[in-house]
């Protein structure tokens, strides 16, 4: 839809069926000991044995080297060109606690933070207090008033919550007041053009009000706002590739995400296996279903080798389930790699595959980063690979006479 | 030429000698009950040994998942980026049948369909009626008479014709008249814009004096016209390159393209034997030879394996005669797979070889989408094959200083 300004041009409707299932963070890294990454290790013949029947490949999320977060990894594997289309971290945050921001609001990520009497920071991040301690404090926060307009500050985890500002006017163009370095005060939120002074002293005022309410606290005596941002405008997911698009995912970012492309979201449980159920409960009602699989990459992140294989043989389990609604084309992609070994998100190019009828005389051993080196996709930017499945799905026509 | 905005720079006219074989569908895909592509089971022992000494890598006509038609295929071949530079379906189809298209034509594909008596479509391809019925068709709507310019009826194939538009102020820029569905009536033509009024009126009048040619009959009583274009403005391939360029195909759309980007065509007969004869014949008299192999493309859009296998070995059979005549640089590349287990055009990259004396330490075991992966090019955008083409013909200098 972005790198192909044809692609409306040769996209067609029909009833066949595509799933894409992302296991986030699929990617990973050679353990330094025995030379073998997480999915070399994790025992998954069900992927294995679909890779060898598959068009194999690996994604490039962003660019060589550039580790992206799971907006851009996501919006990648959607066909949006993360450079391009970016959303904001406020928004970003939002989305990740299910809340629903509206046309015009403006989010901002909030921390607290401990400044000295001076009002100079002393600790960007207030102790990393617990949520235990800040939710209350969230609560108190969230009383403040700011003449003109709706402002909710609302929890994420520990030191962390968003702060949500709603009514007209708004801009998501102002500075931040976290100033990286300590010892200096929070600076203040300024407008960079003249339509965004209304944001800027609304925001300013809320610091006030936190202030009054927090300052006579040991830590967590002030708040630091950054990443003010409003929903992006981006080019609609069905109405880009003629598609009927519905999103699964347990953690609601991904449901976030999926609502800012124009997916539908179907509501499903916390665990995997209630996304599968839900998967089988509404395949008929949608020819695009995005899947999200999240454990891989918690694994990853905690640099917990084991787990992180358990969590590949644990989604793997389910492919045969997914396999019996027999998909038009089934794609299992990344959003980005999650290396144990780098305990975070990480750069590397993201082992994929294709499958559907056309595949079944390719293939390649393994479904492994190396295996799908070989494999007869290649090495593409990951905003191709929707170009690959609709192909195999038959959703494509010829470009040109 | 395209991709490179420098390449004037960097070209220089030399007497050495440079061949490009297409061979039209060259790349398929694995059978699924074999495991092997078309390439595969072919014996072609002259394009394996050539492979083994040549440069050899894959070539990417478009995109990923995007299948070309054959002028995109083509132009990017060409080095053209088939993205920016398109040919309109009107003009290809009257390429197609050697039909002279000049500067300021406008040339549509025309349909005979079938309406019913309230002039509703029942069937917009007029049971696909065989060239003995539509061919006198076409010499009576020939007869019609638009005011002011010269209108002009061809039949092409079964239901399908060109109508080609001659006079002053003509424009592309109208719509077309196939609503693509059944039961509704042909639309009218529309103008865009206020400079392509004329045009839109003269097709109108061909249409209804279509209808009234036409009207009394049970089928193919009505016409659609649709794929309305002008010769487009392509750089020229000889000026870009620095070269002296020849094109020899025995079907008249391969030489129409070649005429657009300003190839000289060498008049040939009707078999890939003729064309390597002409091949011969003028070897003297050009720096740059393109020369067109069709029947694989055939037999891939027909489904038939086998028959593209035979095709294969049938053109590995002229490899010696083409390099004795000891072209500089000789290149065997494809403008698009046809994998017969799609019986269309595929998405597939293409394997493609340059030899020269500079390749003869290269080379892959074999002329097959598996080895060529494995090739020194690598896969690369088919638009940038030219420019290996050129420097191993050592028609290229060092680019910046």
């Amino acid at each position: 839809m972005i790198d192909f300004p044809h692609i409306a041009e040769v996209c067609q409707s029909t009833p066949s069926k595509l799933v894409m299932l992302v296991v986030d963070g699929l990617g990973g890294a050679p353990h330094p000991d025995t030379g073998r990454s997480e999915l070399e290790v994790a025992n998954t013949p069900n992927l294995d044995a679909l890779a060898s029947r598959s068009a194999c490949g690996l994604t490039l999320p962003v660019l060589p080297g550039i580790t992206p977060g799971s907006g851009p990894g996501h919006l990648s594997l959607f066909g949006y060109d993360p450079i391009k289309y970016t959303i904001g971290r406020g928004v970003l945050e939002a989305l990740g606690i299910d809340v629903e921001i509206r046309e015009g609001d403006v989010a901002a990520r909030g921390n607290f933070c401990t400044v000295d009497d001076q009002g100079k920071l002393v600790d960007r991040r207030a102790g990393r207090i617990s949520s235990q301690e800040s939710v209350p404090l969230c609560e108190q926060l969230d009383q403040i008033e700011v003449p003109g307009l709706e402002v909710h500050i609302l929890p994420v985890q520990d030191y962390r919550f968003v702060a949500l500002f709603r009514g007209d006017g708004l801009s998501e163009d102002v500075t931040e007041t976290d100033p990286q370095i300590l010892d200096v005060p929070p600076r203040r939120v300024e407008a960079l053009n003249a339509a965004a002074a209304k944001t800027a002293e609304a925001a300013n005022a809320l610091i006030e009000g936190a202030q009054e309410v927090l300052g006579d606290r040991d830590r967590a005596n002030m708040v630091l706002l950054r990443g003010f941002s409003q929903l992006p405008h981006l080019p609609q997911f069905g109405d880009s590739y003629r598609l009927n698009p519905a999103a699964i995912a347990a953690y609601p970012m991904y449901r976030g995400l999926s609502t800012v492309v124009g997916m539908t979201v179907i509501p499903t449980g916390s665990t995997f296996a209630d996304e599968v159920a839900t998967l089988e409960e509404h395949f008929a009602e949608h020819d695009f279903f995005y899947i999200h699989y999240k454990p891989a990459d918690a694994a990853g992140e905690d640099g917990n080798f084991e787990a992180k294989v358990q969590a590949l043989e644990a989604v793997d389990a389910y492919i045969p389930r997914i396999l019996d609604l027999e998909p038009d084309a089934m794609v299992v992609a990344g959003d980005h790699a999650t290396p144990s070994i780098l305990a975070a998100h990480g750069w590397q190019p993201v082992p994929a595959l294709v499958h559907s009828k056309l595949t079944l005389g390719e293939g390649v051993p393994a479904f492994t980063e190396r295996a799908c080196a070989g494999g007869s996709i290649g090495s593409i930017p990951a905003t191709q690979l929707m170009f690959l499945a609709l192909a195999h799905a038959g959703k494509l026509v010829k470009f040109g006479p």
